[in-house]
């Protein structure tokens, strides 16, 4: 019996929510198909074409099936086969997409023996190792689907908090931000003036998400102490996002640690111009991208079939 | 024709929410009775023990009748008798009652002729005159009731986030902090681990009352940043809070800039065994102490009667 599912993208790091909210996408998508084998250990397979490492050791994926059969205590081993569309790099969770995916196809051809808890600290081990760090704020969306808030790691705290019908649109430049530089410009201290605008927007967002007051998500949009920093990473990212707001976006920022850049839209037809937008910039100063005009993903990690 | 207020106490800097969280109090109030006058210029009555100024220049409620007033354009004048019980200095937000009651009252003997946000901007120049600062995280849950964000002074934007049930304890130790004083103590500069550990908490708060989640709420009631430094100045503050914690409360911390401590607690029990505790813990130390076990206000400043 195999078991396929879809792990979404996802955007951490949302806006003013940095390192604790999180929200799932439904496009792009990676599409990954399990098998309980008799054979102990990790076989991987890829179905694309990014050259990941098969070592189930050396795999965001093979890493979390390999600690979930530890866990599961069982002398049996998993085959994963993996069609990956979220691009390593791009700032749309692509490791978490195959951690969380990975955690989720184990839990199913395992009979369902873990919690959601398990999942997300078992997914984490693949974060670790594609990132060096334990954050869950992409894990968390992948697997629930929706707007979370990851309260808190030690101990693990996650709150689900809406399913907001909003229209999703994505660029990825080609150009690449690796996280250990978005994480080295970040300064180690903020003034509190910041910190206090910043946790009246967060406090904004929330309440807005909760409530379903779009004006007030718009309005709290807002990252007055990582993006001014970040962004000197991202060619374009002020007049992109002008101009995105001009033509209706409610905001948007730095998807994760970039390069890609989001934007949230009440309506499908200011998603789709916004869409043109971030194209038309980046084509004007010659860098490659990709567009991705999306909704929230409201499931998270899901099955397609099972045969 | 006069007409009676209730104007209630609140908590401001609720634990991680500082300078933007507040909420409303049934206990202490001040009561004031309004009248319109022919004679144009404020008069002010103190039916009370605390020797205000009565010089509506010098007075927090007269200056905001004066602006109030002013803003209208009305040949007329205002006689105030204010019969105070929320004490100044208490950290209960008794300068917001006076200026919060002040623009509510004003406005019912004008005719109702302000918006929400009117009375906001009134009541903060009340605030100003107390405190130097036109802030308004207590003046919001005065006039609106129930638990308010704050999300932005510049432009005012307000957001009233929920009404819960919870039991509050209030103690109020007779020793004076001045606000100047608690300003001064908090760094300029905080860490960024320790900002995003509290807006983690933020989100949580918020989140917990919309949803009316008191576990989180209690989980989410942790401040990192100011009430480490602050309770410095607030004698026998972790003892009280452990104590107050351990017997049930969800948790709770310094109420405005102190130096009453407030507690949130689910039941009407564990609210009065908290305030035993307090009044325990401050009688040993032998400081005089006042002990408030109250609920949530839902409705802020309100007529008791007009005659």
């Amino acid at each position: 019996m195999s078991i396929k599912i879809k792990s979404p993208g996802t955007v951490a790091n949302l806006v003013c929510g940095f390192d604790i909210l999180g929200l799932a996408i439904n496009e792009p998508y990676d599409i990954m198909e399990f098998e309980l084998t008799d054979q102990p250990g990790v076989i991987i397979e890829n179905r694309d074409d990014f050259n990941l490492p098969t070592d189930p050791e050396k795999n965001v994926a093979g890493v979390v099936l390999l600690a979930a059969l530890e866990k599961a205590g069982v002398n049996k081993g998993i085959k994963v086969s993996i069609e990956k569309h979220i691009k390593p790099g791009s700032g749309l969770g692509s490791s978490a997409a195959s951690a969380a995916g990975a955690a989720v196809g184990a839990n199913k051809v395992l009979g369902n023996i873990f919690s959601q808890d398990d999942l997300i600290q078992l997914a984490m081990i693949g974060e670790k190792l594609a990132t060096g760090v334990k954050h869950a704020d992409n894990i968390t969306p992948c697997i629930l689907g929706g707007v979370t808030l990851i309260r808190s790691i030690h101990p693990l705290d996650i709150v689900p908090l809406a399913n907001p019908d909003l229209f999703v649109t994505v660029v990825h430049p080609q150009i690449e931000v690796r996280t250990s530089d978005a994480r080295q410009i970040l300064r180690k201290q903020v003034f509190l003036k910041d910190a206090i605008k910043q946790w009246g927007n967060i406090a904004g967002l929330v309440a807005g998400f909760m409530s379903n007051d779009k004006a007030l998500i718009g309005r709290s949009l807002e990252d007055v102490i990582i993006e001014p920093v970040r962004s000197i990473l991202i060619p374009a990212f002020d007049v992109v996002k002008t101009k995105c707001k001009e033509a209706g976006a409610l905001g948007g920022g730095i998807s994760g640690s970039g390069p890609s850049v989001f934007m949230l839209s009440e309506t499908e037809d200011i998603a789709r111009k916004v869409g043109v937008i971030m194209k038309e910039e980046y084509d004007k100063i010659g860098i490659e991208n990709y567009v991705y005009v999306t909704t929230i993903n409201k499931n998270g990690v899901e099955v397609v079939n099972s045969e």
